[in-house]
């Protein structure tokens, strides 16, 4: 096994040693007790590994696989739950059900196929694992009857950048890479993948691609899939490349079939990306507006102008509270541009000008492009940044102090927005009623099209301890509800994994899943591929 | 039988009585005698549908179908040959091989359904047909063996614009509508689909969609594919539709599963269609470069900036004579911006920079956004924009005169566009010497992307009569053979059809080729939908 300098912690956001301070976590329970009218928040206390009790390995790794396989309870553990709100809940409640009986920590494409062969042979479930954030139940080896085994398959050890051509912006990049070691390995290049998902720090390139993960850009190129320029798929099968095309119109694509494929098809080894040149120019505006109909008119407009903003956010009055962008008074649109190119007074200038059409407050001054980096740490979009960074750890300690807290999120045309919106906050409301007696629901537009935004919702409400995942199911049992009844999806960028199966089994077409289905026999006759996600295998 | 306006030409490209006069005809015929170095060339005429030999319908349609078949030899030679040079040729010389036994016309889905039971009851293939204007062999009843018949399943009756979502700009559309017949029924709404691609008179919808059809805009929105918010397909298991979606990250994509699948499927019937606004702001510059490497760096940098202009074609020297727009001393970059939503100044001033550092002549005065019509219609970018709509016409004139004229078209990282370029001139070139003793190649950049170009090549040469198809096949082999060695794509926007499969089955990985196979055969147990197109199908 290779040395590992930080360990990810087994039960909750990122390493050990990061999170919330103890200070910072009392002033988090104080100011939500108040604003949930509760009389004292206490925080748990996270698991320690001595307190967990791992079932045995149902199957031990074969001499050939054992010089890269781990049996280890840490990381077992670690590689057992995701980081949802259901995730932390039963990591804090010391349940971890559905181990992997070993972890696999390849270091090359032909140790990714020994272990699944041997996994195919052996009627064992293998898991591709990334960073491990899935919140989707997406990594969890929760894979049903009929397996004698199940394993994660750590990509952690194949984080190379391969190659760089800077003449086209493009890279290749092994699937393992996360966040920050992908971008310390470009930024000598003076390029960038600029693809900054909440999980960025940990979650890898591969497991991007496999679930469409929605990255910095709120307009334009807001899914991973548009930067994957080729790939690499080691399936049971056998390897498949794909030619890295700047445009391709030969026949299907065979990258959007592994793009969004969570896991069940195959591997994903490497893959070139599309980069951007680091942005030279930036000009940022936080625009207030007393009326949430103006903010996501302007919102609209902007989408639909063409000028393509990076950032597009808009964050509803209790949004902006959350985030500490705002003090309730005002929906709050964040809107920025950069540029590595250009500078970009012009664009901002329409921009301001559709929103004040819209009655929204644009600072004065707005509008001066800035070039130093200090310009996005800066205002309410400074804000909301940092606080997007760290959400991780928030949502850990909001858990720790017994609240029902997360999100989901979607997207719906404008025409349906109203209604859907509307429809969405009453059923979350009625069911944050029912089961916490209250607790709010703020909305914000992850991403905004010219055809409709991408809504993302934020729940938080007091749990009976005991009952927390009771309450979070009947919750996003009545959201889910209203997402699919009112037209949406059942995720726009948070993936199916095991938990979105319901709602997901009523969106797709059923023959669609059986194509899949049929794809899916094809490379992974054994069905050993990640089971459960996204379609029932049929073997 | 509905009743029809106009009939299209069953042998070339358009309606009956279109095309060029007599007296243009005859002075091309004079220019490129001279051009090529020949004494005289002579237009062969047309056919009649009297001089067609068609063989003898294998099937008939039933009862149930037969008020909206057809087996009239005019519908029946009209559906047997695309357009592409090797379908002009034999158009010419009277040779309908493989004409459909029928034709159906539905106007509905369940039309088209009784269609597809019809055939998958009966062995019979079935091909969707929109326009018929393919250049891959795409709609050529030459389905293999194994089959009791063939039959087109012609969408024109199916052309209806359903629905319009103007808060969203979307409209939901019949599959069967060309392009006019639909840009007709969104006008009246300010809005338009804007793809037009050079078949734009004469394709429709689903052909678009189905063979991911390049469009209007140079960057961004290139292809089809992007503008698909949802749709609808008829498989011989049944119906399937999509959800309509701004934006979707649930698994893998079903929409792409079709985009792209070239009637191997089913039946796109109905599509969501994301819009546009008319423009309202133009601005458009043609620049001149001495020297090919600093136009296509100038189009690289263009193509990387985020400026995004709707075109940036890139003309040859070669081409911008062919084309009109130049004389033979420069390559000509055309750039144009348009938006419905600001004026262009800021953007055109940048693109105009950008060509100045590397050599480009801007003419004086660029840059100022204009507001009219004309705007669209002047000048280099007018002349190549009117050469563009009548490409076909043309096609059919060059082929009259004996001439082996066609094009081909490809995509490429910028990395390796420089090798790939000379690569592809010289087998194509060599090629042209060894075939027709010498000829003509130009280049355009059909689209650039921020990772590489979509180079387009255009080949003329004179023919030897009676050989002319040997020629073609010669050099399409050596140009095909170069695109695939030297990493390019087969086709980029003229789809795969029957044409490329030799090379696409060396291009696309064969275990998604397996994949694919797999999931027709769950949608099309029978295999009667476009056999010989994109896979083979296995039964």
């Amino acid at each position: 096994m290779k040395a590992r300098v930080r360990r990810r912690k087994f039960w909750g956001w990122g390493y050990e040693g990061e999170g919330l301070t103890a200070e910072e976590l009392e002033q988090l329970a104080r100011s939500l007790a108040e604003r949930l009218g509760l009389s004292e928040l206490k925080a748990a206390q996270p698991p320690t590994l001595e307190e967990i009790r791992l079932r045995a390995p149902r199957v031990t790794p074969p001499r050939t696989l054992a010089g890269f396989c781990s049996a280890e309870p840490w990381e077992r553990a670690e590689h057992t739950l995701g980081k949802s709100f259901r995730d932390l809940v039963r990591g804090l409640r010391r349940e971890y059900e559905n181990p992997p009986d070993f972890v696999a920590f390849p270091d090359s494409e032909e140790q990714v196929g020994m272990v699944l062969d041997w996994a195919a042979g052996s009627g064992v479930a293998a898991i591709p694992y990334g960073g491990g954030s899935s919140v989707a139940g997406g990594i969890e080896p929760d894979v049903g009857e009929g397996y004698a085994g199940a394993i994660s398959v750590d990509m952690r050890h194949m984080g190379r950048v391969l190659e760089v051509d800077s003449a086209s912006r493009a890279a290749l990049i092994e699937a393992g890479a996360l966040g920050p070691q992908l971008e310390d390995q470009l930024r000598p290049h003076g390029l960038t993948l600029r693809h900054f998902p909440q999980s960025f720090e940990v979650s890898s390139l591969g497991g991007w691609i496999a679930t469409r993960s929605g990255g910095h850009y709120a307009t334009l190129y807001t899914h991973i899939d548009e930067f994957v320029e080729g790939m690499r798929v080691l399936t049971p099968r056998g390897a498949l490349e794909t030619r890295r095309l700047p445009g391709d119109g030969a026949g299907v694509s065979a990258d959007r079939l592994f793009i969004g494929s969570e896991g069940i098809l195959g591997v994903i080894t490497r893959a070139w990306m599309r980069l951007q040149e680091r942005p030279r120019f930036r000009s940022s505006a936080s625009i207030g507006f007393e009326s949430f109909d103006d903010a996501w008119q302007a919102a609209r407009e902007i989408a639909q102008s063409g000028l393509y903003p990076a950032n597009c956010r808009l964050l509803d009055h209790a949004e902006a509270v959350f985030s500490g962008s705002g003090d309730g008074s005002r929906a709050i649109l964040i809107v920025t541009f950069e540029s590595a190119d250009h500078e970009l007074d012009a664009w901002m200038a329409r921009a301001g000008a559709i929103c004040r059409e819209h009655h929204g407050e644009v600072p004065e001054g707005t509008g001066g492009t800035r070039s130093d980096d200090s310009a996005a740490r800066e205002g309410a979009a400074g804000l909301w940044r940092s606080a997007f960074i760290r959400g991780g750890h928030f949502h850990d300690a909001f858990v720790r102090l017994g609240l029902v807290q997360e999100t989901f999120e979607t997207a719906i045309t404008w025409d349906r927005f109203p209604e859907f919106h509307a429809g969405v906050l009453e059923a979350t409301r009625g069911a944050l009623a029912e089961q916490c007696g209250g607790g709010l629901v703020s909305c914000r537009f992850a991403y905004v099209y010219p055809d409709g935004p991408a809504p993302y919702y934020t729940v938080v409400a007091p749990g009976r301890p005991g009952s927390e995942l009771e309450q979070w199911a009947a919750i996003k049992d009545a959201a889910s509800e209203a997402l699919i009844r009112l037209g949406g999806t059942i995720t726009h960028h948070h993936s199916v994994g095991r938990y979105h199966r319901p709602w997901y089994d009523r969106q797709r077409p059923d023959l669609f899943a059986q194509a899949l289905q049929a794809a899916k026999r094809e490379l992974d006759p054994a069905a050993i591929m990640n089971p459960g996600v996204l379609i029932d295998p049929r073997r």
